[in-house]
């Protein structure tokens, strides 16, 4: 079967599904909108960690091992840095700063992160089209024990120990959604649109939080299919399951299919996990979501893509 | 003897030589007024090329093989900008960004370069004072064959290919000179003033266009040493000896001695060479002006010193 693909994307964990997929599929068959509630400005740059981590992922240049920037990456800028009593809590690659540098300036010179993304993805040898959610600023921030904290400065400098108690989107109501992403969300071939397996919280729903979006997924014509990140009551990274236990949830994939009901069609769930309990309106289905190679990586988004087609089948 | 020293340098002859003025000084016995008329933004960045020469120096950090920038250089950003499809005309090593990030951040946050750079001084452990000759913008420009030509464009995009007829420094007229460095030109304890083997046309010169330097430096009470940037004809490095011939002018010691010859006390030429005609006004003397080692560095500083010291003790 063929059409067009759509998948809602954070960093590491989604980027993997978003790789798989862009390797499962034909050069133009994939859309991805990418959240940016976890952009910052560090030093002077512009920095969209999330838009990098799939970048990497779908050039071939994420590390494997340490699990997030790029690999055979260098690290003598940290260090100057360091000498230099510059802020070195952010941890900033000598390759990975080019994105950065070369991001800032652009944006300075007026162009959109959008098309700064494309011109990125053209350079790179990717064909998957991958849109920022909003070119407008969105900024993911969390009431915590310790009060209100930006993300980056919960999510690095604090390394994720505050316990969290709501979680939310400055600018979002008026942020405008990316034309393009509505866009391919409105196709009439769209075969599938898949919310990867990112932190609920902080990566999908800053995505459905910008004006528009949801409503476009629920209008759209292809099954919604959605991927946990929880196997086993844990994140495979990230502070997604430590969230959901602080703000009251059970940590499954249980709770994660209740949360996506209203927009998705199927809620695929670890293979190691029991099924999680009926959830009405939603296809439950086991799969091995776990994705340690790039085989792992498109084998699921196969599993993904097969569950779409026989939703649509049905 | 004792006393405070001033030193004026462009770049890396300069630098050497005011390293060496450091190593054979006491700790708050150095002030250097460095050219920033080849400062430029790149890529949105801060690039202060002369004052990071002088810093790498004094702090053992140039690279000594290839004569400018860090040493334990890598190049991981270039790479990676290249592949971005960013310019790659100007060579950024990863340390090296160190600088330019956050010096440009400081900037943006309001510190002026003489306050980043007594900042980084103070990280890195120098204790001469390093100072930019003006806070303000002061931009060498080069009119040549090809028209004018802002300095770097010139000098690394052209790599001092076209022929120079004139050079000006645009804004030098309204630029205010460092308070800091006319305080130390009126010290009453002043040993010296020491004009480094830079390039006088877009080195040294930049630094005398700013008003109120010339003429702080003719009311100085100490003797004013220059040392030669020509050796056996030629440049030790860059374009000086191309752009003498280009300007009309002969490609030798007594040429710089001539050109600063309404400033100077002393001229030192290099030992090599024949001793330049006399100019009126001023000591001619030879010395190993080419400094390969650091004991080169400290010996010509000594060699300078003592030059003024018996200006000073006639």
């Amino acid at each position: 079967m063929s059409g067009h693909v759509v998948a809602l994307s954070g960093g590491v964990g989604g980027a993997k599904l978003a790789q798989g997929l862009d390797l499962a599929l034909a050069a133009d068959e994939l859309t991805i909108i990418v959240n940016t509630g976890d952009d910052f400005r560090h030093l002077g740059l512009y920095i969209s960690p999330d838009i990098d981590s799939v970048v990497y992922a779908l050039s071939g240049r994420a590390d494997a091992v340490r699990g997030w920037g790029r690999r055979e990456e260098t690290w003598t800028f940290m260090a100057a840095l360091k000498e230099l009593g510059g802020a070195d809590w952010f941890r900033l690659g000598d390759g990975d700063l080019a994105m950065h540098v070369e991001r800032s300036w652009r944006m300075a010179q007026g162009e959109p992160l959008s098309a700064v993304t494309a011109r990125f993805c053209q350079a790179l040898g990717i064909t998957a089209q991958v849109l920022p959610m909003s070119d407008d600023a969105v900024r993911t921030r969390v009431l915590s024990s310790e009060g209100w904290l930006d993300f980056q400065d919960y999510f690095v400098a604090r390394q994720c120990q505050p316990a969290v108690r709501e979680v939310a989107f400055a600018g979002a109501a008026q942020a405008a959604a990316q034309p393009a992403a509505l866009a391919a969300l409105a196709r009439t071939d769209l075969r599938a649109i898949v919310i990867c397996p990112s932190n609920p919280f902080v990566s999908v729903e800053p995505i459905l939080a910008v004006p528009g979006m949801h409503a476009a997924i629920e209008a759209a014509r292809a099954p919604v299919v959605a991927v946990t990140p929880i196997i086993g009551g844990k994140a495979v990274k990230g502070p997604a399951a430590k969230m959901m236990a602080e703000l009251g949830l059970p940590v499954s994939g249980a709770a994660i299919a209740q949360r996506y009901a209203n927009l998705i069609d199927v809620f695929i769930s670890d293979e190691r996990d029991p099924l999680p309990a009926a959830v009405a309106g939603v296809r439950i289905q086991g799969a091995q979501t776990l994705m340690r190679s790039s085989d792992d990586r498109v084998a699921l988004a196969r599993a993904v893509l097969a569950a779409a087609d026989a939703v649509r089948d049905a």
